[in-house]
């Protein structure tokens, strides 16, 4: 019951547009409520997190300390079953590796004219990531933001995971214990942002805050951007597979159904040049989403942002990826490197019909934290550089400030920066 | 008259923690009124911003056409200054040349395990400069950012200026045409941000947008982040001067005022482990001060926010400098390089008493848009990363799938995810 756009129709540019901007979230206004709560955490501090955490997750502090214990991460690792530790190790294992390679070199070298110049990179001090509660909160999701953190060398990772009544997935924290990270706080919403970002007398403030959360989180993240530094703010989830006539419409149906059951809001797009497979995906995707825990919500996304676009050529559907953007890009056709090149907005793209998205969500070592609703337009996903900044070096001496200097002098006049130009003068003796 | 703080008093960590925390800039609220003006571009395009432009910059559209012509640009450039225009090309084969070496490098491989992974580094298709007007509309500044910019590819470079009764500074249309862009508009404030964010019947919209701008601007580009990338929100300007006994007071005061001049907001800080230096240096100060153009707006930076911090040693001044994350830090002592490796939060780092920071502002090559108050924590100057973005790549062979496709199945089924698991298990025959 997905839309389907038909290139070779009337219209279709029309339709394909207003598909294009179709809104998947309603934008839930808090901004209010977030800024009173972060200023009560600044005022207030540790009591103004305990009351928050009472009212809003049922937890009382004074029974279930706020920070989890490190006999309580040690009993989640005992908990969790072997096969999904096993799991755990690999993705790891794997994303370290991975990320590893994305570690920036410093550029320090000297010009032709003697002038030193350099790019220094180092790590961020500390960073605070947040994990959603509830079904949103995912193990893998903790191994995506906290291996690269630590492989960029952060000195001090933190985790904030609201607690419903006082229990944390023991995934979540085996994830973080795997990852290195041993600071782990039961605190949610703009709470746990606010707490992170201004620091109280239990938790030291960190210098940036990663992590997806609801339309509270998110609104404390865009508040507290300046004060600490965040990483993207998250939409809903979004697939397009383009495929050729010989798949296996079983295989694709399950790819779009894997992305439909995130959220109600998630997309999921097929683009094919063959009617009679996008005929059998629908089908298959009807038949196999009865199957589903979360049929409902798989349901709901299919029905209301789903789609299948019959392309006139596999080519043709190339600027439409590039129009869409879209978060992760599948390319189950027969010769997929033949098409990469031409791509140029996608988070992430699988190539070939033996590469599930699903695989690069937990185990491929990319990173999963990706740009959604059309930001791969401008924007990356997570990766090691989220978590380091860089230094500029400058370097003249007496001879090199001769050369330059008059150039400086004359931008700073005509800018009417006088303490600007005197700043070289001075060192030039041409004035003072 | 700026505050001194000596590290070797009492109190001196609770004195320099309030000094760290001072609030420098007046938050304005202007959010709503920015909502209303963006709600209103997206609806009434041009006719909106013909009215705003008309009620704020005095300008009538149907006389002096929005987009700024050819001959007009072409008029600039043999109306500025013949010594002004070459030292504008002196800054931009700089700047480029030393942005030329932050593109970053694709990198595709295949792991142990024949799993091919990449990250593949594509420009933004467009992206949009706000230059400030008025005394704020500085050439160098569209040189720091359309030059790297177009080092990274960028196909479109849109600027947007207000032109108050018409006129563009220029020098700024001649810096514009120097990096390489000639399509520029007369557009300023949240009006100007809302068209390039979404666009006009006549301008296209961009995907990202970067350029410093005054309160209107800044909340424009926060409410607009998402639908399109900005770059940072910039605050006023800062240096930290850390210098040793052998300087010329007059020079480092020259250097102290270079920042004050900037903002009333401005701050600009001396530490030192030299008594005598600290008197010298604020005399000179009030000297040089009485001569200023912006005397006045110098003077009152240099009373509110100036500070010259006794250092016990300079090593002492490397953790307080740490902690202030200076956007600008000059190392004025004998060997700057000793100190360098200890320093890890500054935007920018000026080596010795040969280099003012004000050569970074024009000429040295590096780029001067860099993070202010205190951000360079956890953020970067502006580069040719900005005007790029990363696609990650993954490829699987049935071999792979099947070595990896189990531990990407108990991660799906322990976060509930069974469209996830059925995704991989489906094309491992494990399921129907």
């Amino acid at each position: 019951m997905a839309i389907w756009l038909d290139q070779a129709s009337e219209g279709f540019e029309q339709r394909f547009a207003a598909f294009l901007t179709t809104k998947r979230e309603v934008s839930e206004d808090v901004n209010t409520a977030v800024r009173a709560i972060i200023d009560d955490v600044r005022a207030r501090g540790d009591m103004a997190l305990a009351e928050y955490s009472k009212k809003f997750d049922g937890i009382d502090f004074a029974v279930t300390p706020m920070r989890v214990s490190e006999a309580e991460i040690d009993a989640a690792i005992e908990a969790v079953p072997a096969e999904v530790l096993g799991a755990l190790k690999v993705a790891a294992v794997r994303i370290e590796s991975h990320h590893r390679r994305q570690l920036p070199k410093d550029d320090i070298y000297e010009d032709d004219m003697g002038v030193g110049l350099g790019s220094r990179w180092t790590a961020i001090e500390a960073v605070g990531l947040y994990v959603p509660g509830g079904t949103a909160s995912y193990p893998s999701s903790v191994l995506m933001n906290a291996v690269p953190a630590k492989v960029a060398g952060v000195d001090r990772i933190v985790i904030a995971v609201p607690a419903t009544g006082g229990a944390v997935n023991p995934a979540v924290l085996a994830a973080a214990k795997l990852a290195g990270v041993t600071e782990i706080y039961r605190l949610g919403g703009a709470q746990a942002i606010a707490a992170l970002a201004y620091g109280t007398k239990t938790i030291a403030p960190v210098a940036k805050i990663t992590g997806p959360g609801n339309a509270y989180v998110a609104a404390a993240k865009r508040q507290v951007f300046g004060t600490v530094g965040i990483d993207m703010i998250a939409g809903p989830s979004e697939v397009l597979v383009i495929a050729d006539k010989d798949n296996n419409p079983d295989w694709i149906a399950a790819d779009l159904l894997a992305q439909a059951e995130h959220d109600a809001s998630a997309q999921a797009i097929l683009a094919t040049d063959d009617a009679e497979l996008a005929k059998a995906v629908e089908a298959a995707v009807e038949r196999q989403l009865k199957t589903l825990n979360r049929a409902e919500t798989a349901a709901a996304s299919w029905r209301d942002f789903g789609a299948i676009i019959l392309v006139k050529s596999l080519q043709d559907a190339i600027p439409l990826a590039n129009r869409i953007a879209p978060e992760h890009l599948e390319l189950a056709i027969a010769d997929p490197e033949a098409l990469l090149s031409r791509i140029r907005n996608a988070g992430a793209i699988f190539l070939g019909a033996h590469t599930p998205e699903v695989i690069g969500d937990y185990v491929g070592g990319s990173n999963h934290v990706l740009p959604t609703a059309r930001s791969a337009r401008f924007s990356s996903g997570l990766s090691v550089l989220d978590f380091v900044k860089r230094t500029s070096i400058l370097r003249l001496g007496p001879e090199q400030l001769r050369t330059l200097g008059p150039a400086a002098i004359a931008l700073a006049v005509s800018e009417g920066l006088d303490a600007h130009a005197r700043s070289v003068a001075i060192r030039l003796n041409l004035e003072g």
